[in-house]
């Protein structure tokens, strides 16, 4: 055990996630693990990275083996991941955030094979969904295998659904809210079981700055009609200006529910729920991804494991910065 | 990988956790697991179980080894499992509930040194608390370093606080609720981070059969005065028929939150809230170590490993009845 040694870590992309995950590694209380590089796509003289740090270049990325124990790649999962993942697994413990559903399993199976190429480890698919809430699913449906699974997702924005709005004529910018409808939580929170449609479980509410002119009963119909985006869904648009928008849209909360609901005999109701509330979507996920790199960390380096990891993988115990004996003592 | 061949899971005692147990594994969700034995400190011949099922003296509990992959150890903490724990591990792999907080290290201690001379498992302290909320509480502080972490429990019945008002001279029966302080509970859920003394957190609500012609006042006095018990707590005391006890106070409803309240930068609140209600705590139990004994089967039978484990250090994934890549694909 090298535990005078601090994890070095890396981060790959310099937006809100990376940004997030540098947070994350300067609480004081993450203090085994340190920044040590910023790998970027752009020219990293470009960068104006708010630590002191250096910023290197992708193209550069097997220069620094020697130097860093894990790489949390915070690009976006439907370019930056699918072509950086496999990429860096072939030099680094990796730990990304990649949250394509359908393609997790063939993803998974790619970086499984460089990962234990390598001798590395990559966890993937790691945040709060995919993520807590495939672990809060997992636990709840092992405990109560007779009963359903719901996931709520918000009051948070869902960046999908507001570029999709944007690409309206006559829209200059937008922001989408999705947000639980509440009868269908407190009916879950009282023990019912009920069978939700889509409609019955998630709003939509959109801001729309309109460009001068538009014609805004149209681009209301245009959206309220959108199939797989708003049609299923019960959704209000409002139009503001863009100071409006600024002001009063650029956080970026979010949250949602897993409940488990189930039966362990005869009307004997259980019921689990695990619930967010996030006040920044980017420095949460960030977080969490700092506290999986660290089990990255052990795993490899510390345990000679290899290959790739889901959250689902990897025991609770190794993302604490405390040793598990004290994890134990305290927490159990 | 022997997937066609079931788990052979015995449980020791016979009380309610141990037909909690029972009704767990006779879910048929769990057909990858079988009860095969019923061990029992009585006469086996007095114990008339609910399903047809083999009852041996716990006297002759090395004789089975070859017919039993698990054992579920549904004894008491105080003066069960102390014993039993470190006898059954030197056959067996074994999973407990053993919940006395400040033993756990300790007898973690005697459990992995037992367990890995016999090269098997023990997965001990397993259940809600101590057990899903150390998870909920372990994921939490690793994921928001700097925060607090509240834990609610109730509503629901302490078998302790009952007991210690049934041995109150004059008192016949009683039975104490446990009940989370809804304007505490709300804070957390609105953000605010308060600091809750003990008062603040829980009420505690008495149902009381006295004898006849016993003081009532003075049993009151009693019990709200009593150190440790309820003098530092918001006390209510009904005295009621042992009818009433029976019809309305017979149910073991319980529950409880975990909240951990942290920021990831100044002003940045991120909430994270578990939640269990439960309509009989010794069924949702016996559930959960059904989950662990396959996790312990799978960690032993099929892995090699040995030793002494907690919660947090079994990977959600080892739970599922499902085979890992399927869970992945169905649960990420």
């Amino acid at each position: 055990m090298q535990n005078n040694k601090k994890i070095k870590v890396a981060i790959c992309g310099y937006g809100n996630l990376g940004r997030g995950v540098i947070k994350a590694l300067s609480n004081p209380i993450n203090q085994d693990m340190e920044l040590v590089k910023i790998f970027t796509r752009r020219n990293p003289s470009t960068i104006q990275s708010l630590v002191d740090v250096e910023v290197v270049s992708t193209n550069d990325m097997d220069l620094y083996t020697d130097d860093i124990d894990v790489v949390i790649l915070c690009g976006g999962s439907k370019s930056d991941l699918p072509v950086q993942g496999p990429e860096f697994a072939k030099f680094y413990n990796t730990v990304d955030s990649f949250d394509t559903h359908d393609d997790i399993p063939s993803y998974l199976e790619t970086m499984d094979t460089i990962s234990k190429e390598a001798g590395k480890i990559s966890i993937i698919s790691v945040g709060w969904d995919p993520g807590l809430f495939s672990i809060a699913r997992s636990y709840g449906e092992a405990i109560l295998p007779s009963g359903s699974t719901y996931t709520f997702w918000g009051k948070g924005v869902s960046q999908g659904h507001s570029d999709a709005i944007r690409r309206i004529s006559g829209v200059k910018n937008a922001i989408q809210y999705t947000i639980p409808i509440e009868s269908a939580v407190n009916s879950l929170r009282n023990g019912e079981a009920p069978n939700l449609c889509t409609r019955e479980k998630h709003l939509r509410e959109c801001f729309v700055v309109p460009e001068d002119g538009a014609d805004l009963s149209a681009i209301e119909k245009q959206i309220k009609t959108m199939k797989s985006y708003f049609a299923d869904y019960d959704t209000t648009v409002h139009f503001i200006s863009e100071e409006e928008l600024e002001h009063n849209h650029s956080k970026m909360p979010h949250g949602g529910m897993v409940f488990r609901s189930g039966t362990t005999s005869e009307g004997t109701k259980q019921i689990v729920e695990y619930s967010l509330k996030l006040d920044s979507n980017p420095e949460f996920t960030g977080s969490i991804l700092v506290a999986y790199a660290r089990a990255a960390y052990r795993m490899n380096v510390l345990s000679s494991e290899s290959g790739s990891k889901t959250v689902l993988d990897i025991c609770p115990a190794l993302l604490s910065p405390k040793e598990r004996k004290q994890l134990i003592k305290d927490i159990t």
